[in-house]
């Protein structure tokens, strides 16, 4: 990331690993009051068998490169994601990854935000 | 856009125009009190000449397809931005989009949020 007067800026492609990492890394790109952006890079990482995740908040999530599966507990079925495929994820929506490909590894963009408009 | 149950979910990449476009297509995917997120696509459309951009709200914004030039007020050149580039652009942070990339289409995400963190 770059930072050079007033703005930040970089590449969500950029400083990749070469080879599986032991765990996720997670760059947060923006953090305001009511928005954290991130990004996260994943080489095969998966949600621990029988966990989910359960947020507090809602959560935009976009795969960038690389490929994904994520299983939300009231579906029956996986949802294969592959770059440009986003999901939103409202808070308390139980979620888990079930798999992450490796090489090359998987980025993703998450957007965390507190408020939902009372209109959704 | 599909939304199944209480998960909205999409491609960035889908419905991409075949040609240019008379003006640039925004599809909001998510609508809150402090965020929006929009896909914005674009075919070669760039900010009128002698005006600039000068927003009320902070800007997080991505190239996800195609390719652009942003112009930064307090900057001596254009930024050159490529898919995966992103760029922060605080509330009135006066900026112009000079070219995009009109086939295929240039794909932006932009996320607009209120409020900054004051420890940045």
């Amino acid at each position: 990331m770059i930072e050079d007067g007033a703005v930040k800026a970089g590449s969500l492609l950029a400083g990749l690993p070469a080879a599986p990492l032991a765990k996720e890394i997670t760059d947060v790109l923006a953090d305001a009051r009511e928005v954290r952006i991130e990004r996260i890079v994943s080489t095969g990482q998966v949600t621990p068998e029988g966990e989910w995740y359960d947020q507090e908040t809602d959560e935009w999530v976009l795969v960038v490169a690389g490929a994904a599966r994520l299983r939300i507990e009231s579906e029956t079925a996986d949802r294969d994601l592959a770059p440009g495929d986003w999901v939103l994820l409202p808070a308390h929506c139980r979620h888990r990854v079930t798999w992450t490909q490796s090489e090359p590894p998987t980025v993703w963009l998450a957007v965390h935000f507190a408020d939902r408009s009372s209109a959704r």
